[in-house]
């Protein structure tokens, strides 16, 4: 599962279920009107939709679409037919310039390249500056599993996050997100903020008018809150743990290690260097199984672990025992089966981003 | 700063300080007492004082050489002149087999190989099986600093955390170790258990007769506790996040990640295959920063980084900020200047040892 909380397959009261393959021709349609290259449009496409079919939706078509994608092409502030190419090289390691293209394309790109350097070398690292937001981090490091490798990809951002004890945001929600290929069962799938919560979490008890857990965000002086509007209004988040008892400074040594791979390995930067609008940097590594095991045994031992995991017997009351990817998994499957659940909002305003841009709308 | 929380200057209350090279030349004599080579021993005792050095006195001298290297070598259970060898290899990566020599040995020659690949291809990965408890994960990411790299240790460990819901334990406290090279500040080191706090931790609580923190542990029907008796009866600590609303399964990801790379990357295995008994799996990697950036730029912005977060004004009330590194910095430099901290009962027991064995001890 991810902090981000895949979705339960219910479809949320009011939202119209929209067909994958539908909505990845719009989607295609619109970064097509946008400037994108077919190929581009379709890598952004997939990326989109895979957020969506695993159950992120915060990264999906929904949100930043039309608040982030759209404007800064339509603006130039991102650059719609990127020369991406890399700075440094090796046959082991890339540092890549994405020329401000769309983080997703660029990551895509970059992801590639760390799984065709594994191929020959065993293991692929490509860091990457010069990229913008690129929505889940997890569909990337995902690319990895259909090869037999264990897949990485991480992404520093907007400072969000206080240091431990401090008053400041320092860091972003940082996200760091490995995949492990098994054999029968779902992949292992890790996609975790190095915050307690993201913000959007913030926002959803803001909205349902709940407090906020003990150890997810801090006011404006840098005192824990859970006080919903007060937690919003700072938009200081507290590193996965919360506080110094629960682990907290694990949770900013995390952030501080995604910042490092992905802001200083690639030169794009951190803290105030970074931002929606400044860009970002990113991190993908590759590591083939092949190198070090039998790849089908490993996989075999892999369903053993899971199902192990899977198989504790569960604390009275409590809810069972998963691992990350399962409720991915199941979110997909239905998702791709019922269609992908949008709010009539979001459909309005991509049906409205269409007719601006001259393209058709399929519902 | 760890998990296993770097200890501050202060003399603890009772305890003599050793001279670190004192110290060091009694634990080289212990070992080759136990049948290591001079080498071997010079190496276990580097990693047992450093260590103790950095603050993370449970995994220094004081605790497993009476408890477990010191017997397991009397015993037999741990080879005393391992025959380590690749069981496969390339000019990235390598598996190694410990030929079950003591862990400290094992890890530092996989770690000294990860680097001597990093150095000829940029980035160098080594797992490791028929290795035994290694002490301080910390100390082998480190030796990446010196040349320029960045190193990453972790190991499992015998079941002590539990799956989140879960009732019974299924992964070690599995600690991930993470170091970066900086310029003029002290580097980033961090050295975390995945769970919310290690075993030691609940002992401490039940010898000061003291609750426990409410994400640390759970009964043994899996229910979260703060009764330090049950807690430390049942030995089912929480991975980080301890609870679903402070970010548990991804201290449980983070677990399987340790379990994943440490385990089934090299076929040491994972649940109960591995334990202090039965040997347990490694996982190294030296990534040379040159690769993707100039050394000494990386290394400046990497005193910028850290002065910035340092600089972070804290909360009203609250400690300064730091970073990872910063406590086993001073605490370093305190005990190299004033000799490392020791309970009169672990003197008493080395004499003891030493004793036993025929050598020396020096006070």
């Amino acid at each position: 599962m991810t902090e981000r909380q895949a979705e339960t397959e219910a479809t949320p009261v009011g939202f119209v279920r929209l067909d994958s393959e539908t909505l990845r021709g719009n989607v295609i349609r619109i970064f097509e009107a946008l400037g994108l290259t077919s190929k581009d449009a379709a890598t952004v496409a997939h990326a989109l939709i895979e957020a969506d079919l695993m159950g992120v939706s915060t990264h999906g078509v929904s949100n930043y679409i039309l608040l982030l994608y759209a404007p800064f092409l339509q603006k130039g502030m991102t650059t719609a037919t990127p020369n991406i190419k890399a700075v440094r090289e090796s046959p082991t390691m890339a540092l890549i310039d994405g020329d401000n293209g769309m983080g997703h394309v660029v990551a895509t790109h970059a992801m590639q390249l760390a799984i065709k350097k594994a191929k020959a070398t065993g293991i692929g690292i490509v860091s990457v500056r010069g990229s913008q937001h690129f929505g889940a981090a997890g569909v990337y490091a995902k690319m990895a599993l259909e090869h037999d490798m264990i897949g990485v990809a991480t992404t520093n951002a907007d400072q969000l996050v206080v240091p431990l004890h401090g008053s400041e945001s320092r860091f972003g929600t940082n996200p760091l997100a490995i995949a492990v290929p098994t054999d029968q069962e779902p992949p292992f799938h890790l996609d975790m903020a190095t915050s307690t919560v993201p913000l959007g979490r913030i926002m959803l008890s803001l909205r349902a008018g709940e407090p906020l857990g003990p150890g997810w965000a801090t006011d404006e002086a840098g005192r824990p809150t859970i006080d919903a509007e007060e937690g919003y209004r700072a938009k200081r988040l507290l590193p996965l743990g919360g506080s110094f008892d629960l682990g907290g400074h694990k949770g900013q040594g995390l952030a501080m290690v995604v910042d490092i791979v992905s802001g200083l390995l690639s030169g794009a930067g951190v803290l105030d260097q970074v931002s929606v609008d400044r860009g970002v940097g990113h991190f993908f590594a590759a590591l083939s199984i092949e190198g070090l095991r039998d790849v089908d045994e490993f996989k075999t031992e892999m369903d053993h672990f899971v199902r192990a995991v899977v198989a504790t017997p569960p604390a009275p009351d409590a809810e069972p025992v998963i691992y990350a990817g399962v409720k991915e998994a199941r979110c997909r499957a239905d998702r791709l089966a019922q269609g992908i659940p949008l709010h009539p909002d979001v459909i309005a305003g991509l049906e409205g981003l269409c007719k601006e841009l001259g393209v058709d709308w399929r519902g």
